[in-house]
Order: structure tokens, then C-alpha cells, then sequence
């Protein structure tokens, strides 16, 4: 018992991002119960804020509904939604129905805004100031209602109808003479988020003006709410998770830590999606089972031929999918993209191929199958480069993420490629076939 | 030149990261023409802050040598030190010796830490504090030196040692009564980041602590300086771009603007790496030669074979890998993870070997050829699975990036031992060989 009460109290003491670790930790009945505890103690709204939002919901799910909806009051409103989201939809609205009409109202409002938008991703909660305040005065009303603010680190000016006015930092405020007029101080054209921005173009917001947090706007500049740079930070990282996972086709929720029931049941589609496009490049290998029996050497070649397309144009698509995701690539500029990787195309295919010629003729001591293998091999690493730039920009065209099973497609494109020209010249240019 | 003019005055009114953008699209003439117009109006110093540290270098190193060090002397030390440590050693040194001694100083220590640590990212601009002190007696101090704090959002107590006593942030002691003691305010136990802590550990710091701004300190916790959350957004996103770039063996410099022949020259080394594991390939199927003349067939499957073992051997090795990354493999788990794997391996290899056995069986009509395929279906899927997980936890323990040319290496296995198993099973069932 004695233990026990020590351990709460070191808890109570830590960082609730150290606490929200702890709780990952916990099995799912030890987690609840410490999140009751810390509930008793006023403090368990700030770890579960910082949990991912389904571990936090899974939690949440298992508490008391009366102590949940009193949690999700505490918690930052922009969390609160995160978490409400992973929950069923009566669970959902149950919480929603305990709270208080303003509370609720907040929350019903946020959820309306699609994830993966500026909407999605911003707390309402910020303290609106007029131009005519004095610093004083704005820094007393900051101060009484401080609780309600996701950030005082900047404040926001506003006209009479909401629509903003300019930015105020805390920091000029704090340090300007107190009679100061706010409209002295304000930092007008600010950057401004559209509530209906999507989350990568947010993170790239961040990344160019380096602020702490920018307001989120409608579309008749009425402000909304405010993003923080954190929230940027966990979108930044699961936006990098998904584009690596998407561009190998590995299915989002397969973790390291992913039971492997789960895993196996996420990974069986995409394997078997790719064991059709397997497929499809055994037939045409298959088309030329003839020419292979009189020429096995061939069959040599074909892992060179494929896998060394692959590769290039696994580097292609690399450089343009990252490209476009950081935002370097605008609409107009794939025809130069597309110019340049067909010259690398070449140049590479050449240097390459001549390579694999005189290993093939060496080897084999069949100038003609060095010849097939140099050609074989240049056009293939012509397509690679450009396949590896049409799939990434293909798949934006059609609003897709430019990632998407990147690897799928451009290895299908090399392998069934690659063995059609291995084969198709060596039809041609053998003498014996 | 009165268009000139109307030019420079719009660009005086944007946002230094603006100006920035506008710099790295003009030409190398005009971009140094225009730092010149800013630099006479005292505004160059921030947007070359914003740039990659690469370009403004180049445009630096344009610019005379005297205008260049008043502009360094203006820029925030750790940007300026970024700046420096892309120029060549003499000019360098040049600059160097004209700033005062006091900023000289500054940078030549910054210049000191390795660039991937915190030491490399930090700013040393911190103002530091005593807990005697009250709340006005510490803004009164902020105000007067404002200009020398990187960031004012945080504030730091140090006792007489200079030893970080704890965190005090500006919303607190703006918000706070202006007689209280700094002592009554400060967050102690603050989380503070080792000074030669790996930028990619400072990088999980920030997303599991959601600060603005973190202490760095040395082994004797003297505060040394301050890294803030927007040195640390172009970490992750510079990290995020070197783990997808590495996985595929791309070279980091080569970006969708890289110039063709520059490309050509970074790519080539890879692509030749991987020629030469194509051709260990190649020579496993050159073994094998005899047997692919007797039963054409098997051509056929190699690419199903070598092609689903390397996208479920990708699958693992990006899973794996990004774990990591993200900090969610600790060092005693990888026995757990590879357990996990092999389970994975064996079932995906008996579910994709069944359908790949049943393909070959219908489609050539020979029963043993059928059961062939599916044993080196499942054989080469938890040869996968294996080298998946081994492959990146070895590059780990060997304190290489385990992301590095993963998919390469996973290839080769994957192409190598698929092949293996399909003509050594061929030999050993087959009847007619």
C-alpha cells in the first residue's frame, strides 16, 4: 500500500509526456486504473493528451462514463476531438451529451472539420484582442482567462465582426512599455492558415516561417482557431511514416508492435496485389518459353536486366515522390522533370549497359548475346527513368498520394519491360533462333 | 529604375522567409544584387537565415568580404554557423577575422560541435537568470537584451556556476505578479538535451515533449544554450528525406533541381553497387544453366519467386526501420521482432506459396513443378521475413543508419536464395532431370 502511494506521487511529479509513456506501458486494466488515480488527483487529462489519440480512446472506452466526460473537459479541446474520433459513435455521443452545451458545442464543431485539414488540426481556443487595447490591458485579459488559451505565446487581433486584424507576439508585449496601443505593436499581413488547408500543406507552412503558431482563417478571413507548432511536429512525423509506408505497400497501422494476427491479415492484400503483377511478368516470360529452352542463358540476364531497372527507377521515383511532398515540384514543371530523367535515362543506360554487354559476352563468348543484354538493358533503364517519374506524377494527377505502392507499380513496369526487351532482341538478333 | 525601386520596397514589406523564397528562385547575379539592396537597408541578415544553409553560402560567398561579415554579425549565431560551415576553410577564416572578437568567439565554438548533435543545432543566445530575481526585475532585464536571446518564450535559471537551475517560461512570468520571486515561478526537473546528444535524439525530445524550445547543457548540467522547435522541424524533415533516400540507395544530394550531369554522377555508384549483387544473382541462375535448358518453365517463375519475396522482405525492412527511427525498437527487442517476423514469413509463405504452387500446377500441368513452386514461394517468404528484420538491426548494431540501402541488400538476399531454392527443389523433385 505504502509502495503503491510512493509510486503515484513520483507520477504525479514527472512530465505528463513521461506519464503518458508510462501509461503506453501498462497493461490495459493496470493503465485504467493509474488513469483513475490520476483522475482523484485533477491530472489526467494533460497524459492523456499527449498519448496517440487510439491508445488514449481505448483508455477512455474502458473508464466510467462520468469520469470520461470529465476528463474530456480538461483536456485540450483539439486532443479532446482527436480522442473522441477513435471512439465508437454512441460512445461518442454519450460523452458529448454529459458535457456542458458550450464544451459540447466546441467539440461537435471541431469534429465537423475533416482530419487531415487545418480544421482538423486546430483548437478553437484563442483569446481575440482589439487593436484599440493598451498592452496592459491586453496582458490583464490574458491573464484571467489564460486557462482558456491553447497558446498565449501569440495573440490575435480582430475586428468587430471576427475577421483578423494581425498578430501580436507575447514576447513584444511583454517587453513594450505597458501604455502601448496593441494596434503599435501588431504584426499585420500575417501568414494565415485556410481552415480547409490540408495537414501537409500546414507542415509546410511551419517549415517555411519557422513561427510557434499560426491562425487558422475561413474564407472571409474570420478567425477560427489556432494550430501550434506541436501539433505540426506529430503530423510531420506520421506524414514521413506514411509516405515510407506507402511507397513499400505497407498498410498504416503495421507497427513493430502490431500483433502478428493483425499484421498478417494488414499485409495479405498488398502481397497479393503484387503477386498478381508477379504474375504478370511471368507471362510474358512465359510467351518466350521456347526461345528460352534454345538460349537458357538468357535466363541469366533477366534478374540483371529487371533488377537493375528496378533500382534506377526506384531512385527516380525516390527523388520526384519526395520532391513533390516537399513541395519543390509545381504543376507545370513534369515535362522538365520527365526531360531530365529521360537524358539520365539514357546516359545511364548506356554506361550500364555496355557493362552487362561485355559481361554477357565475356561470360558466354556470344557477341550477339552481348549485344541483346547491352540493348536489353540501356532500354530498360530508359524506361525505368521514365516510368519512375510518371507513376509518382500519374498518381498526383488522379489525387492520389505520388507514394502510393510506388514500388509495385515501377518494379511491374522494369520486370515486364525488361523481360520484353530481353527477349524481343534476342528473337531478333540470335542467329540460332 | 523607378519600377526598381517599388520592387525593393514590396520586398522590404514580406516575410524574411519570402524573401528568402524569392532569393533561391533569382539567378545567382541578381540573388547577390538583391542581398546587396537589403543588406544597405540592414534586412539581409534574416531571410539568408531562412535559406538552406548550401545556397546562402553560394550567395555569401559572392558578396565583398566586408559586407559579408556585417551581415554575419547580424544573423542568428547558429544560422550564421550553418552558413560557415558550407564555405571553404579560408574564406571561413576570412570572415571570421573580421567579426568583433566577442562574435568570433560565438561561432568558432559553435563551429566546434559536430553538426549532427545538439551542440550543432543549438543557439548559444540565452539570457541566464537567477531565482533571487523577481518577475520585473527578470523582463526589465529581457527587455534591455532582447536582441541577444534566440528565444525570450523560455527563460533559464543558472546558479553561480552556471549549473541550469530550471525552466521558466515568458507566459508565466507575463501573466505573473511583477513582485514575485522567480524562485516561486521555475519549473524544476526541467527536461534538458546533453549537448552531444544525436540531432535525431533531440528530434524524439521535441515530439514526445511538445516544448518550443529545449536547454542544452553539458555534463556538469552548465547550461550551454537553447535549441528551438523550428531548428528541429528541419531536422525531421531532413531526417525523414535521408531515411526514405538511404532505404533506396539514393545519394542525399540529388534532388529534383539537381542538374543532370551532377545527377548521373552521384546516381552511378549506387547502380553499379547494385550491378554487382544483380550479377551474384545472375551467377546463382548461371549455375543452374543445364537445368533451365531442360524444363524452360522454371524461367517462368523466377520473377514470382524473387519478386514476392523482395515486396514482403521490403515490407518488413520498412517496418522495422521506421521503428526504429522513430524510437520504438529498444535494444533487447530485435529477438522479439525477428520471432514475430518468421511466424509472419512461414504463414504468408503457406498461404502465397499455395496459390503460386496451384498457378504453376494448372497452368503447366505438372504436378511436381507445382509443388516446386510452392516450396520456394514459402521458403523465399521467410527467407524474407528473416532478412527484413536481421538486415536493419544489424546496420543498427553496426551504428550504421539502418535504413542504408536496405532495399539492396534485402534485394539481393531475396533474388539470391529464391532462386537457390527454386532450382536446387527443381533438381531434387523434378523427375525428367
Amino acid at each position: 500500500m505504502e509502495e503503491r502511494k510512493i509510486a503515484l506521487r513520483e507520477i504525479l511529479k514527472k512530465d505528463p509526456a513521461d506519464v503518458a509513456e508510462v501509461l503506453s506501458e501498462l497493461s490495459d486494466e493496470q493503465a485504467a486504473e493509474l488513469v483513475h488515480k490520476l483522475f482523484l488527483r485533477h491530472a489526467a487529462a494533460e497524459p492523456l493528451g499527449e498519448m496517440e489519440p487510439d491508445e488514449s480512446a481505448d483508455l477512455v472506452a474502458k473508464l466510467d462514463r462520468k469520469e470520461a466526460s470529465e476528463i474530456l473537459a480538461r483536456m485540450d479541446p483539439d486532443d479532446a476531438a482527436d480522442l473522441l474520433l477513435e471512439l465508437p459513435e454512441n460512445v461518442q455521443q454519450e460523452l458529448l451529451s454529459r458535457l456542458s452545451k458550450r464544451d459540447a458545442e466546441v467539440l461537435t464543431d471541431l469534429l465537423s472539420y475533416p482530419p487531415d485539414t487545418a480544421g482538423g488540426l486546430m483548437s478553437p481556443e484563442v483569446i481575440p484582442l482589439s487593436l484599440s487595447m493598451t498592452v496592459q490591458e491586453a496582458i490583464d485579459l490574458l491573464r484571467r482567462r489564460q486557462e482558456e488559451a491553447e497558446t498565449v505565446y501569440y495573440a490575435y487581433a480582430v475586428d468587430d465582426e471576427g475577421r483578423l486584424q494581425g498578430v501580436l507576439s507575447l514576447r513584444d508585449m511583454a517587453l513594450a512599455p505597458p501604455g502601448k496601443e496593441l494596434r503599435d505593436l501588431v504584426i499585420r499581413d500575417a501568414v494565415t492558415v485556410p481552415v480547409d488547408a490540408d495537414v501537409e500543406e500546414v507542415a509546410r507552412l511551419f517549415d517555411k516561417y519557422d513561427y510557434f503558431a499560426l491562425p487558422v482563417v475561413d474564407s472571409d478571413n474570420r478567425l477560427l482557431g489556432v494550430i501550434t507548432v506541436d501539433d505540426v511536429i506529430d503530423v510531420m512525423r506520421d506524414e514521413a511514416t506514411e509516405d515510407i509506408y506507402r511507397a513499400q505497400a505497407v498498410p498504416l497501422e503495421d507497427r513493430v508492435d502490431t500483433p502478428w494476427f493483425r499484421s498478417l491479415r494488414l499485409r495479405l492484400p498488398w502481397l497479393s496485389f503484387n503477386l498478381l503483377t508477379a504474375f504478370l511478368a511471368a507471362a510474358v516470360v512465359g510467351a518466350f518459353e521456347s526461345t528460352i529452352a534454345r538460349v537458357a542463358a538468357l535466363a541469366i540476364f533477366m534478374p540483371v536486366i529487371a533488377g537493375q531497372g528496378g533500382n534506377a527507377g526506384m531512385q527516380t521515383v525516390t527523388i520526384v515522390t519526395r520532391g513533390i511532398a516537399l513541395g519543390e515540384v509545381s504543376k507545370g514543371e513534369g515535362w522538365h522533370l520527365l526531360a531530365k530523367e529521360i537524358l539520365l535515362g539514357l546516359l545511364n543506360g548506356i554506361i550500364i549497359g555496355v557493362v552487362v554487354g561485355v559481361v554477357a559476352f565475356v561470360w558466354k563468348g556470344e557477341l550477339y548475346l552481348g549485344l541483346v543484354a547491352f540493348l536489353a538493358m540501356g532500354l530498360n533503364m530508359l524506361a525505368a527513368g521514365i516510368a519512375g517519374t510518371v507513376i509518382p506524377l500519374t498518381l498526383r494527377a488522379l489525387r492520389l498520394d505520388p507514394a502510393l505502392a510506388s514500388s509495385i507499380f515501377l518494379t511491374t513496369v522494369t520486370d515486364v519491360l525488361g523481360f520484353a526487351f530481353l527477349f524481343v532482341l534476342a528473337r531478333l538478333i540470335l542467329p540460332a533462333i
